[in-house]
């Protein structure tokens, strides 16, 4: 941020009163402009014991396996946003069946979202953010060319804890790729 | 939003290519300027069967009762902002015990994360945000001056259901107070 997104000023870094972290602050109209994390919201789109797999066909990671997963949008409630990345990405119909995953990365300031959810049909097909969409068992999914850290998270704690009712967080600290 | 927070030229309301919806576009330097919701992560502290409450002295909701819960920022995990809120409002040591609600607020684009956390012990004392801090139990509760529905729903949930080991999540879509 070099410019006051409310005035056009230039904004300078600065600590604001009462606060002990630096923001950037516009001093002709007063406002300090905070940033905060985003929220990945997505599925883990189940059919018996598969995921629905899609890859990637854009930046970044292009040609990487994921779950369908995207950026939560002002005015959907977190399912809401992880139903539409997974029409959006697999055309896909799916019902939330819990939220399974929470994984913070702070040196990106995101926070992962994902929820286990059941296919309602097998209709799907790739989104134009998708090469191809493929239904893969444990054995089945292309470990080594997972796209994202949290994502792999999610993965593992599915085939490995199949029964499981809890709820998995951890924090992702540094680039693992 | 109105001007560029990389250039300083006003920018305009549009749906960019390959997106279907608005977004405030700079022609000028060719940013799309994305806008998300923000992440509320707090705890519910917990001593016996009494949870650690705070009655705000700021605004919004000035006077009326919390637990201790704020923007998470930039650079730490979920977990650890919701610590660093607990130590903020309230002064207090917590152990996290699990995520305890998740609650999607899209009229104003918020996201509640609230985590089940034990007090390590009772030196807690109010931050500058809290005029007092006082452990209650369900009976003690000022449930009627409760600062936030997302708290109210943490708490009525952690009262009715006292050996669950669910995570609760809601959308809260209409402006109750």
């Amino acid at each position: 941020m070099k410019y006051c997104s409310n005035c056009g000023t230039l904004v300078r870094l600065g600590i604001p009163p009462d606060d002990n972290k630096e923001r950037y602050i516009c001093d002709a109209c007063d406002t300090i402009h905070y940033q905060n994390p985003n929220i990945i919201t997505g599925c883990l789109p189940r059919w018996e014991n598969k995921i629905l797999m899609c890859r990637r066909s854009i930046v970044p990671r292009m040609g990487y396996w994921t779950t369908p997963a995207g950026f939560m949008e002002n005015g959907e409630s977190v399912e809401e946003g992880a139903l539409r990345e997974t029409m959006e990405e697999a055309n896909a119909e799916v019902e939330i069946v819990r939220l399974f995953s929470v994984s913070s990365i702070p040196h990106i300031n995101q926070v992962y979202m994902i929820y286990l959810a059941n296919l309602k049909n097998l209709n799907f097909f790739p989104g134009p953010e998708s090469a191809e969409v493929q239904l893969c068992s444990e054995e089945e999914i292309d470990w080594d060319n997972i796209a994202f850290s949290a994502i792999d998270y999610a993965l593992r704690n599915f085939f490995k804890y199949p029964d499981d009712n809890q709820i998995h967080c951890n924090s992702i600290s540094s680039k693992r790729r």
